[in-house]
Parts: structure tokens; C-alpha cells; sequence
């Protein structure tokens, strides 16, 4: 399925079972996971596709677009907990918060994002401003703050950004998703934000309980040095060189060297020099030999990278961080504008995996996370980079007429990604059954037409601030009642009849446990308040 | 400005002063409110538009798109509580939640809007999928019980949607706006789930505590049966005539009577038995009135309308809204996917306002809220319609291929307008000086080169789970750092020096106080601990 025309004529069955066919051999194959990744995603999608005969009939094709999807209930819950934590650890650090339309001038993106300007999406012309949507936080962040000419900030802002990329539902990857930056702006002569917002990624990660993880760091400085200063790679090929440099945590460096020297037009030797350096990965002590390399240090630049490497790696000490913090020196990250140090937190599944993805990142770790795994817990845990940030002390200015710099850190968290497979394990947690509603008392009657009595004690305890449900039927089975209230973990249910009007009661059950006790009308609010404070402190599902 | 081109040429100083003179000879003039409103929304767009000398030079015009803003961190503060006490009422009434795409399939919107489907925003054709964003959130939640087969669900969806109308931000009204929907689907006999939005509505408005307000509620078929039943209007211009009587909330009944005759070429007599029934307004006394009309009770539809109405104000009292909820003729909603009840909440700001906009209907309303408020609390509480909703029992069948039906019911909550209007009542609270972050801990330090002392604090206090900020400069001095604890309320500075060090201890600073007293260094998270909780208990902010 590539990007073309979305009304293509739906695919039949056979063509699903040609693809899973294709899929089953592609795994026999030994393939590398990306491409049985890739496959099976498009195996999905078609399936997805697939619609029933009646409807081929030039039909409207009922679906969401390429690339996005509907969240579900329960996919909502694990939501709202993820994000509530993210936005806590926000909190915690002082961060205040902003937010921006989904769409900007179509100029305020331009000339951000270098090759990647292709996949913005762009607004139809109608007549008025040329718009796309935003493909990041951080240059609308930057547009806000030139426009209200803001100096200092330190704000967090979640939402959803958009990419014409190449989806990989299967993956987490989406053409809309969610982003959760943090970001300080502020003229500041040391490097304490910059360790902040390593930190706020670990405490994050941490609070999430995702298992082992690795921030990589490195310097644009550094690279810049070593590649343009030290190598004699032109300036104007930095960029693209870079990226190359990027794929060193999916690819071996045989490959990234092919692709340098056939493909960019690289000197070998010129290579291989390059690949003694962004090989190196390590910690403090690895900054002191770099810091003794005559040749390196000759370049100002890569002195420059490598004394703020140093004073993050020491700040990490004092935050407690240092054994979730690697050095590498293959870190290059795609975006144009970072300019000093860029970091990366990737997840480290498992050790076992035979592919070249990124938990080989855990045999160079940080030695934190050597537990064996089995395969399925490897590649649940395959989800690639879910953190990435940096330095960017250019981009306010060039928003700015004067150019005036402000200069900018900052974190974005990938939280997708995170969401597919913390769904996963809340999912398994709850043997596949997960409570998408909190309500806590359902009225209930075996009496037929007596909506208006129900009505009359919902809106008691609506009133009360009870959360509660009740039948839409006139005439609902006591036995469905009961069922929905089972079936939703709702732990009460108050029943009424025409017993218990004379008697000027109610019947309250335990769902759980089916005992029945009658309670007088005027105490219902006061007993269910009190047993509901014990029911949650026993069998609250978190 | 019109909806033009928006790289037309910035406005010069003079054009905004032409605009401000205009805008006051309309004042002078006595035009009615909607004009002024409009002219001066106008006069400030022309006024934001206004750059600097320096940037004419053919330099980027440094904005957001028309109609769109960016949310400051007060205003996130103050959403953040609204949208927090609407999920919470939605929760209460056990609602799951779900989230779709911000834009769709093109044909998914196709032919459910009527006249304003020419507000819908169209993505650029990019070579994929032709998609369009969202227009409202009732259309995508139809979309989504198609395509699952979901016969039953209550959901609420709390989202951004874009409508290319014409922007009066002075008045809440923008083209990216949030929309809070509740949502019931589900084949049930009664009118259950048709009350329980309405009760959720007053349970929402009351717990924002926005003043007076008034629910009124009228019947589509109730409508159609009248206008087209009773006197004769062909059906296919039964919508268009809807749209007229629509706005006889903002206009005279002369006014809209001029429209369907004249406009609308209906005849004299025609629009003036229209005239007799669409200016009534009442509870249950009113219903029976119509119920005895042996002309109107001819009609079917009327009937049906009228025991649907007559059922629902029984509830209402059940409800204990009745206060809340008026039955009113002249409601017919825009959309044209309504089938049944509709409903539509309005602010009942003051009485005094002698313009002709909503806050007439104080006049004819519940007689809950008669007292006189001066002209600038009229006119901040004009803010329209801000909650509407109703049954659309064929809209989720139009993307069925067998055009079964889910009948549905629901409410949306225009959350902009009550938002600009408890925006301002907040600030008022505050004295212009809202806080925006929730720091509870200034870790600080006079001395020189501190920094990773000051680390080492926030290291702890952050892992203690307690909201710490600190200076990211190296050297901050004492006086900066808590002038920033006092601008930013922050209630507690943790203040450390070579003699605190010395002696194995910190400074606690209360910055309100600004009493000191030194504690040890092991004390003080659990003393902080301590402070925070009697801080809280005493001087949080609400």
C-alpha cells in the first residue's frame, strides 16, 4: 500500500491471502525485522481495507484516513493515566503551559525541517491564507514566543502534530500523533536546563515503569567538528552526512559507510576515519580520551561539544541519571536546527533479538538491562526512539525581524509509541477486559414502568457526586441490569420496587459478592459513600 | 477585512485609525450590538495585523492564522479546571471516551451539513487521500459506530473542530474552537437518554457556576409538523424556513417574518400562522394549550412532537431542572440530521441590554434571573447559545451500507464562550495575577558556583515528589531568586550556603513571611512535607 490514490478499488480476499502468503514467507526468510514489520503492517492495513460484498456496489469506503485511527475506551483510559503522569512530572519541574492552533501560515514552516518539509500536510487554497499543519511543537513554540517577543519560559505543551510519512501502525508510527514537549527558552551561561530536560525524560520513563531505557547524548558542535573540521567534509554536506551517521542504531557500519562513500560521494579513507569516531560510545571516561585527542581537539567546535558533554555527564551524577545516560558519538538526529547538545531515549527490550534494531543499543547500553527476554517481549519492546530532544539557539530569530536570538532547549516525548505498548501490558494486566467506565452504583428495578422511580434515585446521587448509571429502557430485565453492571465492574447496584417504595427503602447489592441488604431510602446516600470509600481501597482497579 | 487573500499588504498605522473612526461613528450611531461587536472584532485583527516599520521589507508577517489564537498559560489554567469539572459530570453519568481523527475522508462530511459545508476546511490535494478536517465531533462519533457496528455506546469526546466561518473572537467565536460532546447511542423506547443530556447540560452549567441560564428545548417533528403539516410550506423548504424562525432568539418577529416572505417567498397568511405558534414559549401548560389546538393536533408529526416535549418537562421535574428548561417555539437548530428533541442551552446574562441579541430571552425566560446587571455584565454574559444538541436518529445509518439505523442523542458543549467568559471572571478573582504554575519549592543560594548544590536539593525534593524549581543560572542572585518565588506564589524557599553545608542543614524561607529557620538537612522533605500540607489547607489559590 503506498501513498497512493485512497480510492483505489477495496481489495478482495484473495488479495489478502496473496499478501499473508507473502508475509509467511518473508518470515521464513529470515528477514530483518523491519521489513517483516513492514510487511505485516501492510497485511493489517489490507485486511482493514477489506469490506463485505454487499457493499462493493460503488459504495462510499467507510474508513479513517491512511495513517490515523480512532482511539478507543479503552485505549482513552490508558491515555488519560499516561498523559496525567507525563503532565505531572511537567508539573513537578515548574513548567506552565500553552497552546497553539493545529494549523500555521504555511511560511512559518518553511525552510524547518530540511528534506522533511515533504511530508507537511498542506490546507486546500479556499480563498484565504495558505495553511499546513503543524509537524512539531517546537516551531510553533518558537513562532509564539518571537511573536509575544517572550525572553524566558519553560513551558510544556501536548498535542496532536501531523506527518505525511509512511504510516507503521503496527509500530506505534501514525500520520497524526500525539507529542509531548517540555521546553525552556532563556539566556542562561551553563547547561542546567539542558540536564533538566534529560532528567524530565528519565523521571518520565520511570514513572511510565517501561522497563530498562538508554538517553543518548552528543553535541552538534562535536559533530560538526569532527565531520566538517577534523574530516574536511564541506559544510553544505554536514547535514546529509549526518543522517547517514544517524542510521548507526539500525545498521551496521559497513552499510552506513556504502552509503557515504557510494552514495554521498565520501573519500574512504575520508569514511573511515569518521567511523573510528561515531563507532565510540561511553560515559566520562570516554569524553577524557577524546578530550586528549590531539587531532580532534585541534577543532574548536569539537572542544566546545565535548566540555558540554562533560559538564551534562556531571550534572547527570548529581541527578542520579548516570547509568541511563550513554555518550554517543553516532547520535545525530535529523532536524536542522538543533545547535548544541541533542539527546535520544531509547528503549532497551530485550538481548536476545537477532535483528539490527534498536535494542542492540542494549549490548553497547549501559550495561543496566542484561536480562534475557524471549522473542515476543523483545519486539513488543521494539518501538525505536521515544524521546528525543536538544539544543536550538537559532530558531526564535529567525522569526524574529532583528534576528535576536533566544535560545531554546528542549524534549519532545514520543508518546504513541510508549501508548502501544503500555496499552499492551494494562491490557494483559487485566486478562483482556479493562474497565472503561468509573461509575459506581447502577438503579436497578424488576418492576416494569418504574423509569420514573430510577430517575428519582439517580438524580439523588447524581446530586450526591455518586457516579451512576441506569437502564434507558421502561421496561429493562432485571437479570440485563445486573449483567451490565458485571460486565463494567460497577461494584453497586441500588434496587427499587414497589416493596421497597412502601417501605420506604432501598435494596443494596454488592455486584461482587450478590449479597442484598435493604437500607432506608434517607440513609442510601450516607451507606453507599461509606461502602464505596471501602470498595475502592480493596478492589480498585488502580 | 473580508475573507481574502491573507498576504494582502499589512495595514498602515492609517488604515487602523479610519477602522477606530469608523468603529466609533457605529457606536454613535446606535447600530445594534452584532455590528459593533462585528466592527470592532474587525478593528482588532487590523490592529494585530500592524507590524513594525522594520519588517515591511518584505519580511514574513508573523501571525497565526485568521480566526485561531494561541492559549497563554492563564487561559491553560483556567481550561485545564473547566475541561476537568466538564469530564468529571460526563464521568458521573458514565460515559467512556473515544478520540478520531481531526480530519476525515472528504465523503465522510459530505452531505451532512447542508448551507455550511462551505465552512468545511479541505486539506490539499497531495496526492493521497482527499481529506477535510472536522466540522463538528457528531459526524466522526456517527462514522465510527458504522464502521464498528457499535448498536449502543455512551461516549464523551472532547475535541478541536474547524469551521472557515467568520471569526468574532470578541465574542468566543473562532474557526479552531474545542467542542465537549456527550453522545448516547441505542435503540430505546422512552426519552431517557434525550433527559439525561439535558440534565447533564444544567449539571455542567451549574458546576461553572455561569449565572442564570435557560434550556430551551422544541421538537423537530413538532416543527416540521407545523410548517409543513399545518401551513402548507412545501418540505423542501421546510429547512430553509427552520433557518428563519432560528433567529428569532437574536430578531424581531417582524424582522423574520420579512425574511420568509420576502426572501423566501412565503405567502402573507402563511407566515403569520408560522407567526401565532413560533412565538410561544412555556412548560408543561403551554404543551397542553397545543395538545387542545385541533388544527395543529390534525398533524401526526405535531402530536408525536408534542407528547416527546410533554415527556421530557415530566422528567425534568423528576430532575429537578424544570427551573431550567423551557419549551420554545421559535428553536430550530441549523443542522439538518436532526430527527427529534432538540435542545440548545443560553446564558441569561442581564435584563438591561438594549440591544436585541440572546439575553432578550431573559425577558421571556424562566423567570429565574431578573436581577438588573450593569451594561458590561450584560454584555459579558452575551454570549450566545453555548451548549446545543439533540436526536439524530438516521445520521449514523447514512454510513451504513444497509442504511440501518442507530438512533442517537446528544449534547455539545461550546466550551470557547464559557471559557472567554470564566477567563475573565478568574482574573477579576486575582487581580489580574493568575498563577500558572504549580511550584511549591525555590531551592536558592547566595553563593557563588552553588549550582550543583542546588542540584543535589531538587534531586531530592524531586524525588520526593515535591514541585521544585530552581535558577538555571550559575550565578543567580538572592534577591532574583525570590522575587521569583513571590511573583510566581510560590509559598517555600529551601536556601543553602557554606554554613548550611557546614553545619549539615537548610534554610526554610516562608517567601509570604518571609520568616527563616534552619532545619537538618535529613528533615527536610518530610518537613516540607509537613508545610506544604497546612500551606495548602490555608492560602491555595481557590
Amino acid at each position: 500500500m503506498n501513498d497512493g490514490p485512497a480510492y483505489n478499488p477495496c481489495p478482495s480476499q484473495e488479495d489478502v491471502s496473496k499478501k499473508a502468503n507473502l508475509v509467511g514467507n518473508v518470515k521464513k526468510s529470515k528477514a530483518d525485522q523491519a521489513q517483516i514489520d513492514e510487511e505485516t503492517a501492510k497485511l493489517l492495513a489490507l485486511k482493514a481495507q477489506l469490506v463485505p460484498q454487499e457493499k462493493k456496489s460503488g459504495k462510499m469506503v467507510l474508513k479513517y484516513p491512511k495513517g490515523t485511527r480512532d482511539i478507543e475506551p479503552h485505549q482513552m483510559v490508558v491515555r488519560e493515566k499516561v498523559m496525567g503522569k507525563i503532565i505531572e512530572v511537567f508539573k513537578r519541574h515548574g513548567a506552565e503551559s500553552i497552546d497553539t492552533p493545529v494549523f500555521e501560515l504555511k511560511e512559518v514552516l518553511t525552510g524547518k525541517y530540511g528534506e522533511d518539509s515533504k511530508l507537511i500536510y498542506d490546507l486546500a487554497d479556499q480563498g484565504g491564507e495558505i495553511l499546513a499543519l503543524r509537524y512539531d511543537l517546537t516551531v510553533p513554540f518558537a513562532r509564539y514566543c518571537a511573536m509575544n517577543k517572550i525572553k524566558t519560559i519553560k513551558r510544556y505543551h501536548i498535542g496532536k502534530v501531523y506527518r505525511r510519512d509512511n504510516p507503521a501502525m503496527s509500530r506505534g508510527r501514525f500520520r497524526e500523533f500525539y507529542q509531548c514537549d517540555f521546553d525552556i527558552a532563556g539566556q542562561y551561561e551553563g547547561l542546567l536546563p539542558d540536564c533538566e530536560c534529560i532528567k524530565i525524560v528519565c523521571e518520565i520513563l520511570d514513572s511510565l515503569d517501561v522497563g530498562c531505557y538508554c538517553v543518548k547524548i552528543n553535541h552538534r558542535k562535536l559533530l560538526e567538528g569532527l565531520v566538517v573540521g577534523v574530516c574536511g567534509v564541506p559544510a553544505a554536506s554536514f547535514n546529509s552526512i549526518s543522517s547517514s551517521i544517524d542510521k548507526l542504531d539500525k545498521q551496521q557500519w559497513e552499510e552506513v559507510r556504502e552509503e557515504m562513500v557510494k552514495e554521498k560521494q565520501m573519500l574512504p579513507h575520508t569514511a573511515d576515519k569518521i567511523g573510528t569516531f561515531v563507532q565510540l560510545k561511553g560515559g566520562r571516561d570516554l569524553v577524557e580520551k577524546l578530550l586528549a585527542d590531539e587531532e580532534l581537539c585541534a577543532n574548536k567546535n569539537a572542544i566546545a561539544g565535548l566540555k558540554d558533554i562533560q559538564t551534562i555527564l556531571e550534572f547527570c551524577e548529581v541527578l542520579s541519571i548516570s547509568d541511563k545516560v550513554s555518550f554517543d558519538m553516532s547520535l545525530a538526529r535529523g532536524l536542522d536546527y538543533y545547535t548544541g547538545v541533542i539527546y535520544e531515549a531509547v528503549l532497551l527490550g530485550g538481548t536476545e533479538s537477532t535483528n539490527t534494531t534498536d535494542d542492540t543499543a542494549a549490548e553497547n547500553g549501559t550495561g543496566d538491562c542484561n536480562e534475557p527476554s524471549d522473542g515476543e517481549e523483545a519486539a513488543a519492546a521494539n518501538v525505536g526512539s521515544i524521546a528525543g530532544g536538544g539544543r536550538y539557539d537559532n530558531l526564535v530569530g529567525m522569526f524574529d525581524s532583528k534576528h535576536q536570538k533566544v535560545p531554546c532547549v528542549g524534549v519532545s516525548i514520543g508518546i504513541e509509541r510508549l501508548l502501544s505498548m503500555i496499552e499492551r501490558r494494562e491490557m494483559e494486566k487485566v486478562g483482556g477486559k479493562m474497565r472503561t467506565v468509573e461509575t459506581e452504583v447502577i438503579v436497578a428495578s424488576a418492576q416494569k414502568r418504574f423509569h420514573l422511580h430510577r430517575l428519582t434515585l439517580c438524580n439523588e446521587l447524581w446530586t450526591a457526586g455518586i457516579k451512576t448509571e441506569f437502564s434507558y429502557k421502561v421496561n429493562p430485565r432485571m437479570l440485563d441490569q445486573l449483567q451490565y453492571a458485571e460486565d463494567n465492574l460497577i461494584p453497586w447496584a441500588v434496587i427499587v420496587g414497589e416493596s421497597e417504595i412502601q417501605e420506604g427503602c432501598v435494596t443494596l447489592r454488592n455486584i461482587q459478592t450478590r449479597q442484598e441488604e435493604k437500607i432506608a431510602r434517607a440513609d442510601m446516600v450516607s451507606v453507599l459513600k461509606q461502602r464505596l470509600q471501602s470498595t475502592l481501597s480493596c478492589s480498585a482497579t488502580q
